[in-house]
């Protein structure tokens, strides 16, 4: 509380930063990062202040795949200045608390080290059913392909696969950064933070075991589906090749016995009877083959 | 047992993290973690105390899945406190024969040290017969690869694989937790303990590479299986290639003389004859060209 | 400006090199570098000057794959060469913007240090446009892979993941390169570049993240696909199957009664009756079995 | 000799070890591992002792799969004990000849140390045909599938593979140990062997190489088998459509005129003639079409 | 010059090395590895002299795989002895030079360490060619993938991977080796040779880059030509089972008409025009079926 301030900016633009590079000193080169949208997370340590973006996963309705979304953060010895696009919920909601209520400020506006924890931490807890509901999902999926639903399984075996891979890249650059934070703003932090940063830190190393167990989860429904498609295939075939080698001979026969020509027999009144003994001979070698070659 | 005492909470709730709060002064983010389930093995290092997270593979057989189960572990001087949920059969047996049996607590309960190590050991004891297992079940698939017996392979080596990943995940990060626990309590123990966890790691060292081991495996079956119905599908269509390049040309010479038209030579008494003979020549021309490439 | 010389050698043949020998006591090697095709990315540190070989991403258009074009730099105290091809067009313009106006002349060439960091900046920035249009690229082709355009869309996805891999092999060294560039020119530098360098290298883990990003989802689009047209091909399959499996007895019974002798009821008037109802159970006992294998 | 005694146990039971415990002071722990079958190779160092875990690969022929056959070591100042199951024939042949010759005893029995490596060496020698036989089975299934050869290449290939993989996993952890093992014993060594083990660790590391270079041959040529079966099938189903979509239009036509019912032109002599001459128009444009799909 | 002597033995047997035994003092163990074809490249280091071995990648025209050649080199202050098979064309072509011409013992013959260089210099360079003839193989294969020519396409790239496989597994250890080459023969090096060094270095990692570069690219032609495959098998069945669920519904109906039974309007006009539109009745839900389908 004494004075700390906390000015959280949503969807910053050259307006905002002008006001910050007036008001605060800071690196060019930081301001420009806070509005760019390719930027990795990172940490850059001034004497007066450290720059920190980091990226949080929001999942994409739209193109059905998990973005990274921006945290810029300025941290200094009594103000924390926080930009972003006001997409990720919980942020918002804790800047919205704090501004209504008088014990949310209290609980949160200790030192700016312990407040960016508490933000993070938010953060990084808001993963957490994500990275689940992924794993549900392909549970979901799993139980489709074993049902051998088709073509829409396929389709949504690799949108999951995408977003996983898009979610790992998000995570990615965050383990290192945050492993590495507790470290650089320990200055800004009045008790000892390290246990709690060392939790948060858990809790991404789970989030990032958890994906690449989705990774190698995924890949391998993958294959069983492909196993699945070839065994079909191969089933379907068989019976197709079954079916047309016992037909295909009988109408041959009944064919050439069709043929306006003279033919032997063609007026006995056995003949009939003859051809259909000839026909359950050819069934017959057919079936005794497809046995031997183990088809029926 | 000179004063010391072991805790065991089956299925912990928050009642007994209040209890445990009241009675020692433990860290309120490790009894959270005591609770949650969404933890990684780690050691968190006190002065007073040790607080370990350890998992252990447990096999579910509703999901038909290995799944991890937590062991949460405060040791002191003069305690251990172990919570888990009352899953895993060894460490249940341990503590009832300890209640049950003067000389069993006399050769567990020595040091707080001693006896982590002697559950620990028990419960990685306890997995290595479950990773043989899965060798087995390898083995079996195996040979019914061979015997192409069908879609149950296929699933059954998809919940082998997935199984196999999920158990991978439990194991990794206990090998880094285990590999570093004896040095971390080392403080907690009379005698010098090293070659006995030096032996543990080793075992859970042996259980990770029959895990790669069986990955790699499970793997290389997934391609062969994949290949025999690769094969096995040429195989089936090469036969009804053969058959029906035979059938069809002779039913469209049969159906030709079949037509209700003047066909020349149709009253002939050698037409019949000459026909045969015309069907034997494609016969012959077709099994040279299927000779020719192979088919027969 | 004072006294920086900026040598640009658009290019180079031997006669520029040799005329660069006797001019500046350049390593022979390094020299023989420059004319080559075939180098790494690398620093050569000398006591009176460095020499860097960059090399950038250029998309060939006749090769529908990305080179590597090289930029060799000799950077000394008062100047700085650079020898290319003349393909990178930024660094073409740069130079031309400094021939010709006073500003650009004040704003780039205050040290050797600060100038080589404006070229590298530049022609890095540049590549972050190529990389978000492979990204873009993708996105198409996992819509038409979605839509099941066919042949085009597998040589498509062959010729982006040529690119991708190609591209990969020019950044991956760069790393090394840019990272540690920055230490062995700091000498040529007058004030601290340390940020700056440390966006830069910041700018090409982005570009490596995304090429890897982009990697991982192409293979991700090759299994897709692959997985539709196994689906495909195995629906197809199915109403082949399905459509013979009926047809072809219907005919065979057809068949027997067009032959040319004396058949059962052959001139009784409700034969064809008999005869279609026949056929009408056998459809029916063919559509109860695939009923019971759900192919229809 | 002076002293040096070298015991070998071959198949040790609890009798054998209960002996070498009232003998010498032996860790219990080293010689439960002495009895397990479940061991990882490793060195355990004592002051008076040390004990080696090494494993060769002893290729089985049930289960036609390399297995790790264990050898045990116990080292000390003046004797060598070693206990395995008698499957290694080198060691057994090593054994049997200094016992019989004295000359043998002469060359081998220098010190323990000395020993311990001629052992090893004369094992790893061991080692290397099993590894080149490997290479040549690589080369003859290579011919085979190149020979398209069918199911059987499919299955030698599996099991190749699963050969090449176990023996890998045999090998793996040997280098680690066989790479510290010097180290460990020099101080039962007279003369300096660095040179010798240098060697052995060099002969390991081949095989490791080799071993990989399998892995990749194994995984080339699976991949090669899967490409030309899918070429094969798709090779066949070609000439099965071309053969169909000939066929089953003239048989359609020649059915047509097969109907009793009256036809135009059913009693014209040219009629013959003029359907020949549709149905050789049919062909035409079937052949037209395949050449434009380049199927001819 | 100044008593430096190069001995060059090609192809060596026992007695060249006895000769060498006698002469020089080299340790029996590397004389052994000189003819040895089982090696690693290495380098042993001694007091009185340096045993490096090398291999070089050279493509065995008979079995279509590059095989390591071997070269065993003893360097000492005053003589460099190279023992290899003959088989590296460079290296004899030097040798005959130094023999022929005095400028190229000049040139050459200047320390023992310099010679060393130069020889291994010109082999390196040797290889460079025929790691891009390799990439060109890749681009004319990838031409042949794009271009469907079948079973040729997937042999030839079946043996470039084998290749690439095997000169991976060349230039692997060589990367390590010539990496410390430099700092262990530096006391038989009068100048300071490290940028040379240096430069070869690279151009090794170059060869390294280029082969991995490969390897990918292999890997990818070959799931083109697969997808490829896949997509082509797909599309002839498509027309298969086109040309047959309309042909064979059409059969049956004239078929029917064939029967010598009594037909409902067998002697009428009109049957053939109302058994014609039926027919095309036929044709037409089916193609509308087709056209749903979006076959055609």
């Amino acid at each position: 509380m004494d004075g700390l301030t906390w000015v959280n900016i949503e969807k910053p633009t050259s307006r905002e930063t002008d006001w910050l590079a007036e008001n605060y000193h800071f690196h060019p080169l930081d301001l420009d990062d806070c509005l760019s949208r390719r930027q990795r997370p990172k940490i850059d340590e001034y004497e007066e202040y450290v720059f920190v973006v980091l990226h949080f996963p929001l999942f994409s309705w739209e193109a059905r795949v998990t973005v990274p979304s921006q945290v810029s953060i300025f941290i200094g010895k009594d103000y924390l200045i926080t930009l972003h696009d006001g997409m990720l919920k919980p942020l918002v909601k804790l800047f919205r608390d704090c501004q209504l209520h008088e014990e949310a400020r209290r609980a949160f506006l200790k030192t700016s080290g312990f407040l960016l924890y508490r933000i993070t931490d938010r953060l990084v807890d808001y993963c957490l059913p994500i990275t689940y509901k992924i794993m549900e999902n392909l549970e979901r999926v799993e139980d489709e392909i074993f049902a051998t639903k088709g073509r829409g399984t396929v389709i949504e075996l690799s949108i999951l696969r995408r977003d996983i891979i898009s979610y790992r890249r998000v995570i990615w650059p965050m383990r290192a950064v945050l492993g590495s934070l507790e470290q650089k703003i320990e200055k800004f932090t009045a008790e000892d933070m390290e246990v709690f940063w060392g939790d948060l830190v858990d809790h991404v190393d789970k989030i990032w075991d958890t994906l690449d167990e989705c990774k190698e989860i995924v890949e391998g429904l993958k294959d069983t589906n492909d196993s699945l498609y070839s065994h079909r295939t191969n089933e379907v075939i068989r019976i197709l090749t079954v079916i047309s080698t016992i037909m295909l001979p009988l109408t041959l026969v009944a064919s050439i016995y069709g043929m306006n020509i003279n033919l032997p027999g063609d007026d006995n009144d056995l003949s009939f009877l003859v051809i259909l003994i000839i026909m359950f001979v050819v069934i017959g070698i057919m079936l005794a083959f497809f046995r031997h070659r183990r088809w029926v």
